[in-house]
Formats: C-alpha cells, sequence, structure tokens
C-alpha cells in the first residue's frame, strides 16, 4: 500500500484533501503543525478528523512562531481582522507554508513515501503567496534536489488537489467523500472548544461555501447565526 | 544598517560565515536550530560564538526531529560511523537544510531582511544532497515566491559563500577573521562539554583542514590526540 503524508490543519480543506488521499488508496499519514497558531483548537479538529478518516498515524510537530511574530495568527499584539481587504491580509503568517513542508518532506523521507498532499487552494482563498501553484511548482523542484531519496531516483510529488475548485466544490466533494465538516475547524480566532467568530476571512470563505454549495452550514458558531 | 540571518550550527563552517558578514557590515541575527541532534553542546558553541563574533541577536528555534528517526543524528538507535563510507552517509538528517532554512525564511522576513547566509560547502563536505549549489539555487527560487515580501518586490538572495572553499581555505579565512575555533563544535558525537570524538567524518575534515591550513588544531578532544 502506497504511503502518502498529508498536511492536516484540522480545517475544512485538508480534511477533504485526506477523504480524497484515502479513496484513492493511500496509507494515510497525517501531519499538523503547532506553530503557536491563535485557533489551537484547529489541532485536536485535526486530531478527531484523522481518526474519522482512517488515517494511519497523525503527528502534531511543533516550531513556535510565536517569538518570530509578523502575523495575526502568531502575535496576540496584531488583531485578527473582520473585514476583508486588498492585498494580503496580516493573517498571513510568514513562510509557513514553506515551513509546514518541509516538515512533511521530512517525515515523507523517512516513511519513503513519495507523495505529500496540500489543501491550498488558489480560487476561495486568501490570497497567501504560497498557495499560488508556481510557489508548489518550485517547492516541488527543491524538494527533489534536496534529499538522498531523490539522489537515489525516488522521485517526490507535491499534490494539490484543490488548487483549482472553489469552496463551494471543495465541501461537496468532502461531503460526497464521509467529511463530517462539524468537525473541522476553519476560524482564525476559534475558542477552546472549536467554535467560530463568524467574521473573519477564514470563517466568510467558509460560510459562503457552504451557501454556494447549497448546503446547511454545520460549522459551530459561538454565537446563533 | 542591513540585516542577515545566518543559520549559525555551533560548527566551523558557519562560525567563519558569521565572521564574514560581520566585516560586510551587515547586522547579524543569528539562528541556530535544536532539532533533537546528539551533538547538542553544538547549540552552547553558537551561543558563544555569536557573542564572541558581535551578532546582534542568537535564537534557538526547536524543531523535535528525533520522533521521525532516520539518521543517525537523532536517532540513538544509530551508530555515528567512524569510517567514511561511499555514498551519503548515515549522519545525514532528512530535510534538514530544508526546515532550517524554512525558518531562517520566516525570521528574515519578519526582519525585513532579504539575506540569508548559510555555510554549505561543496568541496569537503560529507555529500549531503542539500549541501549543493543546485539546491540552494533552487530552495532560492521557492523562497522568492513564498512570501508576501517577494510579492511587494523584496528579493530574498541565499549567501553560500563557502560553497567552493576547501576546509584548509574556510579555517584560513576565519583565523583571519578573528574566529576563535576553540569555541567551535563540529564533532557529531561530542560531549556535553563539547570535546570531540576525533573518530567522526566530521571530526576527520576538519582535522585534515587544519593540517592542510597548516594551522594548529585547538579542537577540544576527549582523548589525548
Amino acid at each position: 500500500m502506497k504511503k502518502a503524508v498529508i498536511l492536516l490543519s484540522g480545517g475544512l480543506d485538508s480534511a477533504t484533501v485526506l477523504a480524497m488521499v484515502r479513496q484513492q488508496g493511500y496509507a494515510c499519514y497525517a501531519l499538523s503543525v503547532d506553530y503557536g497558531q491563535r485557533h489551537h483548537a484547529e489541532l485536536n479538529a485535526a486530531r478527531l478528523v484523522a481518526q474519522t478518516l482512517g488515517a494511519v498515524e497523525q503527528r502534531t510537530m511543533q516550531v513556535d512562531l510565536t517569538g518570530l511574530g509578523g502575523s495575526a495568527l502568531t502575535d496576540k499584539n496584531i488583531a485578527v481582522p473582520t473585514k476583508m481587504a486588498a492585498g494580503i491580509p496580516l493573517t498571513y503568517v510568514p513562510a509557513r507554508n514553506t515551513i509546514m513542508l518541509s516538515l512533511a518532506l521530512a517525515w515523507a523521507e523517512v516513511l519513503q513515501s513519495t507523495d505529500i498532499f496540500v489543501g491550498v487552494n488558489a480560487v476561495d482563498y486568501s490570497g497567501y503567496p504560497d498557495c499560488r501553484p508556481e510557489y508548489i511548482a518550485a517547492f516541488e523542484k527543491m524538494a527533489n534536489l534536496a534529499t538522498k531519496s531523490a539522489v537515489e531516483g525516488q522521485f517526490l510529488t507535491i499534490h494539490a488537489p484543490l488548487q483549482h475548485m472553489s469552496k463551494a466544490e471543495i465541501i461537496k466533494a468532502g461531503i460526497n467523500l464521509g467529511v463530517d465538516f462539524s468537525q473541522t475547524v476553519s476560524c482564525y480566532q476559534a475558542d477552546l472548544e472549536g467554535r467560530a467568530c463568524a467574521e473573519c476571512d477564514a470563517c466568510r470563505l467558509r460560510k459562503v461555501g457552504f451557501a454556494q454549495a447549497g448546503m446547511a452550514d454545520v460549522t459551530r458558531y459561538r454565537k446563533h447565526q
């Protein structure tokens, strides 16, 4: 059985990716990264989602980015924006996807897996540079020069199956594959129980996604919507 | 004063890089990474070297790679080889330089620095794939697609000033710049006081380097040499 490493945040997108990869017949190794994000409840969601969707293993690695700051998600002095604005938002975390993909690369090499899956999306997304197709392609190229496995001819593919899907399409695909979206947490400032604020970019994109998909929004909110 | 992020392991090469960067007039931010390496004494050496060579700040970030294993440096069940062998050695740590450069990338972006320096070397080195010039070039290309800074036109350079120098040349350059190599620890299995084994690849390369440079070997060994 082929092994795959899946970056699993605990949000809606990566849960759908995990379900897709499982359906393709891979043995799934889910990697979550505790980088000091505000929305720590996401990590509990990741564990639950991995269990529900039958991952062989779920691992949470820690890298403390709060000391560096530079983002509303890792610096408590920067408020999470509640209005969508032009440009790259304050919730951008410097080099986050590069750090997370690097950790996935390490685990994939140890597992002798040549497939890493990541739930980045370039349609209904927040404008983060490290979600763009050209970034993913460049990471893959770099990764195939970085490892002993690659030198030995085991080439790695970074799969981004959601890249060109809308949020509504992702939600429909997830539901068809049995993802329980009530287990997932997208909100940038979810409370400890994982209940969403309904106001941040992540909440807005998610809410619109459910509406456009014609599906009931199963998100657990702090206030009645 | 331009800021630079320098990956500082506490070994001979990166200490020389720090001295070079300081001489070029940069404000130096030294980043060390505690990834669970056997030779933990290296990290104490990094702090000392950063202080001696006048870094503005030295930061040690933690990423625990021991849970992943796959290397003699992070898995205590794999012995550090004491004979040089063909191929990539057991001391190779999966994706190590990619992880460390990713952390440097995050810090550089927060500092608004566009210069990262790394002491990789492709002459007297251990054959690690992530020390090759083509790897460094691919990382730089990826990094310039990854960040908000790059999107805003602040392009990053990954400098590898030792790339084409022999160990003897590096030692001579370091001595000319005032590096105290007795503070540095290269040994893969140094004891807690940083005393070297004299037998591992890192010790051998270092010893030959001092000899070829015609310099006294100031390394602190566990046994009298």
